[in-house]
């Protein structure tokens, strides 16, 4: 067997050889672990498989773990395995996956996640100090099966794996729109799958109060239009999340983002109301008011009745982007302000802190909280959120604060996988001593929910999340990008025998736009176009809490597979010159396709509003291609152009650039680059390849 | 205006004529409605729509169903509402919409639910009596809008509508396979899209007891794996269904089926035990012991306790299939029994269904049960629901009793979705008199749930309860089946919006068994095979509660579409001669597509043991296909065939009947109607088109 310490490369590379000669491909993992031996045979399932599972950690959460397993493992191969092989994992002689987990892990941060898997001719052991750890390495486990001529099985190998960083968290933004129980589910049974450990719940906010609070009921019966968590399917969350080794930390901001909570008690505002629940987005002067003690009181009984409720040992008390507008407006904050030698909102947003972290501390708790939270000499055992940058938090890090990355990881902006997958919370040149470092404790996706419905919000978590997931798990070292999308596209597929709707919404959400079945054409626009990026969308378009989100910008993916690969060829195209055939003729096909689709697009518009807005991308796709085809043909034929035309095409490949219905052409680029090369400047953007004052040559490759 | 009463193909002929010259399509209705009106002109619906609520039957739940109309329409339109469209529905001047209800409806049998719904240029306005009936008009409502050239309208039209039974029902089984929440909740919204009134919520079972029982925990902590609904979740399906005027009538099966309950409370049960949770299908011993008090001192407890926590009148008992075993194996019952003077096993249940309705009584509960409950001087008031037949219910009805029926509505055993629509519970020459009709109650589809899982249920109730519900709701006039078919494509595209899966997890399912995203050859594949029908699957392959349900036979249509019109084309030809040209293109086309697909089909093939057990059932089309093709040529061109050449082509027809992997092949029967064509014999079936003792004559046509 060969020991290779994880690089994606490496990974990539591996093919289960020697005497196994029907296996076909690299493997799938994802996160990559941290070492791995690839052996020459592989051990074959059929339906006999039986487990046990042994040890002072196999308890009913680690049977509960292999029982899923097993299902999934027979949904995906269609293996008929016997009842006693879901009923009993004890008493199997010579069974073929033995599971050891040598005590019951905590389900806290720094938990041991670690675990060994060995799978050989002769069968599987999987070995871990917790059963959480044990937990990870079934999802390994499932990851690692093929299915080919031979049927169905494993590859021999050797892994060796444990997390990089211990917080690797999802955020989900229940509040703008709220998420049903089965949401929350599905999400944790994909975090699971890649390994992440923590469920980020977004609880309150302007647009809504979501838990329910038998304390002080109006929180969640005037906050929430009905729409909230009742304790029981809170708890049944929590208990959902531990069976799977992951964390629930619940945020409730404050003082700022604070309609919901003063909707309900507009008597502890820094105005005078009335409130209602915020239906906008954006941020907003609703503001708690900390220098009456009455917000105190409130916020002991509230946070005493939270910290009964969540098991975790972190409550999160947001803290972002308070505007201080309503403190400076109220002559009696400003009065308490200047009495205490608060000279700005921030300062008195410190002390606030303050009060808030001693109640968190009676109750048993620690305080997590945005960048705005932190302030040197608050106590060491506080956590800070960055979703400011990797300074901000380098920087409290030298302080002696411990923190986590979001900047990079907001994947609501739509940015593309890569993106994320390349943002690293702790660089090998990060300026950071060793004890530093080691207080960088992970990192988390951020999930808002102003754009995304229940409908769309698999769509917008995955896959991209399991790229950041192996960020957060996976060595460093590991970041080789075509892999990852190679890997991310198989990936995605397990995830949605999850029940993850990420994939399979996408036809549904064509269907209703069209009214029609024949979605072709509109796939094949949608393999062209982005929603828009950032907070484009809506600055673009005003949007309430009632829009719909059932428009093309929110079928389309942020990360389009087929413009990525045309994006691809060009970029070899230039750099390589056309001589290639194969990228020239995947180049021509994709823009003939492009070209070609428009009257099919047309064709399908029945006048849905949804669809009419659309139109002019598909247009604009058209003439982009024309021009691309135009260029490619240049630059094949070493033909003379002149002056104005490449003046005339980049600057319709400018127009083109214009979004409509809030998405956004993503192939403009590569056919600027095409025009350069036909233009004979090996740039990659418009304005590098501008041709001197001297006429632009004729390509000659 | 034309004023028509409703028949389908009246429907089907409609369009929207007149100055609206842009109108294209007939309306897609379902259920159609008992009468209306057509007219010329239309309403625009754009982002200024605005809803008003009144009347004494304006409550929350009306406001709430308003609502989620606007939620939808808002959703398949994109249009951007106006916050206040949501949030307000009293205070709008000239709205568009108005919603009158003259009380709050009662969610019980024979609640008032009839509407009129009268739109025309200027506006909308939906009347009934409850607002129960209201919310049925919206959804009348949401299948009108179109979406065309104009953007989105209605057409006007004036609907007086009413149901023809009172009780239209779905009944889910719970218990063979765990449902969870979220099937429950995206059902019962399908239901109230078609206007269903009643969840018959099968709960107990051998296979598992899913309610929680404070009372007498170890019924659910014992028998049900932990899969069971709490007493909060059991009140919030109620609740959800009472929001959309459904009622929930839940069954607890005895005192046959037993299994759950002994396993929990063997010291109940007529042979000795031990017991645990059955994990097969079919037909099993363990029964109630009816002859000692502690069974009534125990469903006392029990059934107080459900009759507490159930609103609905009815509670089903089950009663069916008892097949009276340990009750004659146990000499204490057969003593009993010869010292009350039961003869047989029949005569003891009814002892036991008469104590057990006393209990229901007491408790202020009216009992439903399956045929075997019924024996005359019963209570007039309790219900049958038919399993076996009309002429089991008509006889019951004779004799005063009250029935649904569920023979023909079973929509576990794959038939096609014509059989169930024809089902008429009470047919125009049913002989009854009018008294006795009126105790034909209506029906229920039955989802049994042996080879369903959560995945897969959706594809086995929609879209074909569809047209269960038209024929429980429609005029028995309405029974048209091209019309039916084209208006069941069209909603079954409404009901995806709603979250239901039955549409979208079929790519799903055919990715995970190729591991590929390339499955357009198994797609084809499916087009022409459907699941072995009754109760095949079972007989066929031994099944548990553990088997995966992921095969080619799960993702495959009780009634494929394609193979469907392939047969139609063929009857034409069949009847009208080969002289179509159109007809016989399509059915080349489709001859060829099934022909050469077998090579794509195989290339597909992973080793996966679920995709290799249905190559076979590949080879067999292109098979049959082939010899399709050759049948068609020959009666084209009017060629001479030998009797060798028939009998050979016949005899190869049949033997591609055989099912693999459970599936059977649906175009035989076309194709056997080509080779008689060819031969020059004009008939359906095999048998009836063998030539006679001459030589098979060339077919001219």
């Amino acid at each position: 067997m060969r020991v290779v310490r994880m690089t994606a490369v490496a990974i990539a590379a591996m093919t289960i050889a020697g005497t196994v000669e029907s296996a076909t491909g690299a493997l799938d993992l994802m996160p990559v672990p941290a070492q791995l031996e690839l052996g020459a045979s592989a051990l074959v399932v059929n339906d006999a498989f039986t487990v046990v599972t042994e040890g002072q950690g196999a308890g009913p959460r680690l049977d509960r773990g292999v029982r899923r397993m097993l299902r999934r493992l027979s949904d995906r191969t269609t293996l008929f395995f016997a009842n006693a092989t879901f009923l009993d994992l004890a008493n199997h002689a010579d069974p073929v996956l033995v599971v050891r987990a040598d005590r019951i892990g905590r389900v806290e941060l720094g938990e041991d996640e670690s675990y060994r898997l060995a799978v050989t001719e002769g069968g599987i052991r999987l070995e871990a100090v917790t059963d959480i750890g044990a937990l990870r390495g079934l999802e390994t486990l499932l990851q690692l099966v093929v299915l080919d001529e031979r049927g169905v099985s494993l590859p021999e190998v050797s892994i060796v794996d444990r997390p990089r960083f211990p917080w690797r968290g999802l955020m989900i933004d229940s509040s703008r729109h709220f998420m049903p129980m089965e949401v929350l589910r599905r999400n944790l049974d994909g975090m699971a799958a890649v390994k992440l450990n923590v469920l980020h719940w977004h609880l309150v906010d302007d647009q809504g109060f979501r838990v329910e609070s038998p304390a002080l009921p109006k929180l969640h019966e005037l906050g929430s239009d009905g729409l909230y968590y009742t304790r029981a399917q809170i708890r049944e969350i929590i208990d959902y999340a531990a069976d799977r080794g992951i964390r629930v930390v619940p945020e409730f901001d404050l003082p700022g983002h604070g309609t919901a909570w003063l909707t309900a008690y507009p008597e502890l505002a820094s105005a005078p109301g009335p409130y209602e629940i915020e239906r906008s987005w954006g941020i907003f002067d609703p503001t708690v008011d900390p220098t009456i003690e009455a917000t105190y009181t409130f916020l002991e009984v509230f946070l005493a009745e939270m910290a009964e409720l969540f098991d975790d040992a972190f409550i999160h008390i947001g803290g972002d982007e308070n505007n201080g507008k309503d403190w400076l407006a109220n002559p009696e904050i400003v009065a308490f302000m200047e009495a205490n030698g608060y000279h700005e909102p921030l300062a008195l947003q410190r002390y606030f802190n303050e009060r808030v972290l001693a109640i968190l501390t009676r109750n048993g708790k620690r305080m997590i909280g945005w960048d705005e939270i932190f302030q040197n000499g608050l106590p060491k055992d506080i956590v800070i959120q960055s979703w400011r940058g990797r300074e901000s938090l380098y920087e409290s890090a030298r302080l002696g604060y411990s923190g986590i990355l979001s900047n990079g990881y907001y994947i609501d902006l739509i940015h593309p996988t890569s993106d994320h997958y390349l943002n690293d919370p702790l660089p090998a040149d990060a300026p950071l001593s060793a004890d530093e470092s080691a207080r960088i404790l992970g990192g988390e996706a951020t999930m808002w929910a102003e754009f995304v419905s229940p409908e769309t919000v698999d769509s917008r978590i995955w896959p991209r999340t399991a790229a950041i997931a192996e960020r957060l798990w996976s060595p460093g070292a590991v970041r080789d990008l075509e892999d990852m999308y190679r890997r991310l596209d198989r990936v995605s597929l397990r995830l949605e025998e999850l029940g993850l709707l990420h994939e399979r919404n996408r036809p549904v959400m064509l269907r209703r736009l069209c009214g029609c079945r024949d979605t072709a054409a509109l796939e094949v626009l949608l393999g062209a176009i982005e929603p828009v990026k950032v907070y484009n969308r809506g600055r673009l378009r005003a949007h309430t809490q009632f829009s719909p989100l059932t428009r093309m910008v929110d079928a389309a993916w942020p990360d389009a597979e087929p413009a990525r690969e045309f994006g691809r060829a060009v970029e070899r195209l230039r750099e390589a010159g056309v001589t290639d055939v194969e990228d020239r003729t995947a180049v021509r096909r994709s823009l003939e396709i492009w070209r070609d689709n428009h009257a099919a697009v047309a064709a399908t518009l029945t006048g849905s509003p949804g669809l009419t807005e659309i139109l002019p991308m598909s247009a604009a796709l058209a003439e982009v291609s024309v021009i691309g085809l135009e260029a490619l043909s240049v630059a094949e034929t070493g033909k003379d152009i002149t002056r104005d035309w490449f003046e005339d095409r980049l600057a319709r490949l400018e127009a083109a650039r214009e979004s409509h219905g809030q998405t956004e052409l993503v192939v403009v680029d590569p056919v600027v680059s095409l025009v350069c090369v036909a233009a004979g400047r090996l740039a990659a953007r418009a304005e590098e390849c501008r041709p001197a004052d001297d006429a632009p040559t004729a390509a000659g490759h």
